[in-house]
């Protein structure tokens, strides 16, 4: 087993590392920011290294400062956590070099996911459903024509260049196209000054959901189950729940199985994450893969029991995977709310500020992983995601009663977070129905706010 | 269902009574006294009406107020937690009188069960084990040696008007008899004025193992299994866990099923826990009933996923027990330190004061039912517990590690608590063995004061 871990972040997930650690018996050491000498990471841990000024680049980016830390406090293994240099495999590489355990996969699994369109090409071939496209460049509106009729409507135009939205166009049927093909071509060039086009499948309101996978160094392979993910604004997870409403049982088992295939595809090792969209026809698309540990993986751990941050700091000690895929098995209903320090009524504008007051939920099934605490300062220099409150019960119905009991009563004071709008959330009618999708928190602020 | 229901306690088991009728939807009355208006119970509740002065007997315990807050704001269900009336028999009584729904059993099982005597005789009848002794009155030394050989050694002298350890002597063997009969019942005589004497067997260094119990109004009665309690301070129980590591699948069937039987003989309704003395050749003693929900029932929460305090609110409100013994299946294992503000340095004396820093521990399968907040005033007018940190792993050995690094960041500055004592307490090595008994902590602590 690792004997001292180094935790490469800060916030609550650095604060979860800790945990997993201290209850493995691993020590920690801390990494801390100028602005983060009075965190709760840096002081939870056993040793703590401040590695240089707030901005990010300057500490929790900074490779050279991290492998120091390393290297003067004796740890035989880094957490990279989520965010900063946790998809980075030149930092994976490197830790590699120093004989440094890098928690997570090989860089070159890193690698080969970070590239979208060499993993798109990897899934085809190991028979992971991508998003049906043409994987070349777009000669011209009759050679659109043709591929967009072999994909079948409604597809996607979308500048190769493209972001923000611009340079898309949705075309729902044949005559529709040219005119399409033609301004998405115009607007890209005027955008980005490039009008190479690709087109692929349109999915309309799809739903996000992830499987979760573990995978050790000697071939073992499990996937344990779904999150469903499609409570987002502006690509952003809002709020999670496993298991999805929309599963049945043979789909999971199916895209169980995919997943895993996905994970092979790449010799993946350690905890990761196949993210698919799927459509309203059950139709499901590999869209990419998180390769390290996710924001929202307590909810996998409340249904099945497992704890995923303890099965990385195994894996990574090179112990084999004590779970089968038989042993996982869906018990109950969790749900996620972020805990940010925003104003959502201002557009969901970051503010950070110093706690005041804070009464915390608790009781049976409640989980809050945070870093917060009465008097801590958030800086402004960071992710405005403050904690994450889970609850977990038997059934769906009782999670969420539980979720609305738990908002109630976390008053935090001082600092504006959305905490109400979470409360507004989790009382909308479709997502008590389960019934919600990627698009639905667009379209319902819309209404919200008219 | 019930629709608003009063709060007739205060502190933790309050806030977690507001928490399972909030996610119930059912409303909420908390009462407090004059120094528990910024209390956190006073706070979280729908309503909450002042009863009276901070000494319990002109609030916590004054019948009158606590019916008129009821009236006035038309609630139609009391709990009353445990502690305070929670075992008073006049006041079930009189909430049914005004038509209010005692949450608890009928009065007449309270009454029942507070008569020690009485309890043991109907026990007796029902078929379940009580300790073994006379149950008249000794008339002289040789009728004691008669008794005592009938009993079996070691027995116990007791006084009848004992208390406090006076006038209580263990006989081993018949040698010893007369002589410890002569010396009991002066000491009887001296300490009390009177020297009646009676004997039972003396169990020694027995376990404190207490089954749960739910029963509905329609004869359905179910156990949920056991708690170990022999973690104990002067009988006050300090540390409790689920499952015991001492018995065995069938004891643990066999003492269930008499606990049930224990429940029936008395009509029981609602939540009950049978304690028993088990001794260390498996031999199990009634030792008493508890009328009410107990300090320690979220270990039974943990480890069956029953929320006890939701069950009590539906069978009170007429429900039909929707669970059978079958589905009661034990999973994981549950430890719950009491955390208490007192000095364990000094006598374990009490510490009220104000709490000026807080950082509660959370993460995977931490609980912590409490009623504290930073900036809190803790009162000195009532019980020195201000929480309970419960933690939950598939395994003992888990749940142990959990306890240890909760306990290691649970921090409250401001007020002298035992949160290092419950740290010294879990990495005793008996307790890590699982192998200790009611004298346990007793000795331990000449020990660790020597």
């Amino acid at each position: 087993m690792l004997k001292k871990v180094l935790i490469a972040n800060r916030g609550e997930i650095a604060v979860r590392i800790i945990r997993a650690c201290r209850e493995l018996g691993i020590l920690t050491v801390a990494v801390y920011s100028e602005v983060d000498k009075e965190a709760l990471h840096t002081q939870l841990a056993d040793e703590a290294v401040c590695i240089g000024p707030a901005e990010a680049k300057e500490s929790y980016l900074n490779i050279t400062n991290i492998l120091s830390a390393c290297v003067l406090t004796g740890a035989d293994g880094i957490h990279p956590g989520f965010g900063f240099l946790s998809e980075n495999p030149r930092f994976a590489k490197m830790c590699t070099e120093c004989n440094i355990k890098f928690i997570g996969p090989d860089y070159e699994s890193i690698e080969l996911m970070g590239n979208k369109a060499k993993a798109r090409e990897i899934m085809k071939e190991a028979g992971v459903p991508v998003v049906p496209g043409y994987e070349g460049i777009v000669e011209n509106a009759d050679h659109a024509l043709k591929i967009s009729n072999e994909i079948g409507y409604p597809v996607m135009i979308k500048a190769s260049a493209g972001g923000g939205g611009r340079g898309i166009r949705v075309v729902r049927e044949k005559s529709e196209l040219k005119l399409a093909y033609d301004t998405a071509r115009a607007e890209a060039k005027a955008c980005f000054g490039d009008d190479t086009i690709y087109i692929e499948k349109f999915i309309e309101k799809p739903r996000h959901i992830e499987f979760q996978i573990l995978a050790d160094d000697y071939g073992n392979v499990i996937h344990l189950c779904e999150r469903e993910c499609s409570m987002q604004r502006n690509n952003q997870k809002v709020l999670e729940e496993a298991p999805s409403t929309f599963l049945t049982k043979e789909l999971r088992e199916e895209m169980g199985e995919i997943a895993k295939k996905a994970a092979k595809a790449v010799n993946y090792k350690n905890a990761g994450t196949i993210e698919f969209l799927v459509d309203k026809n059950c139709g499901y698309y590999f869209m990419e893969m998180n390769t390290r540990i996710q924001v929202e993986h307590p909810i996998t751990e409340m249904i099945t029991g497992i704890d995923l941050v303890k099965e990385q700091l195994k894996i990574a000690s090179k112990m084999t995977l004590d779970i089968t895929q038989e042993d996982i098995k869906i018990s109950g209903h969790a749900i996620e709310c972020r805990i940010n320090a925003e104003d959502t009524k201002n557009n969901f504008r970051p503010c950070p500020g110093k706690i005041e007051e804070l009464c915390m939920p608790g009781g049976m099934g409640v989980r809050l992983d945070s870093a917060i605490y009465c008097g801590y300062k958030i800086p402004h220099n960071y992710d405005s995601m403050i904690g994450k409150l889970i609850t977990y019960a038997k059934t769906r119905e009782e999670a969420i009663a539980k979720m609305k009991r738990s908002l109630g009563e976390f008053a935090i004071g001082g600092v504006i977070t959305n905490i109400d709008f979470q409360y507004w959330l989790i009382q909308q009618e479709d997502f008590l129905k389960g019934e919600y999708d990627t698009s639905f928190l667009a379209e319902k602020m819309v209404n919200k706010n008219a």
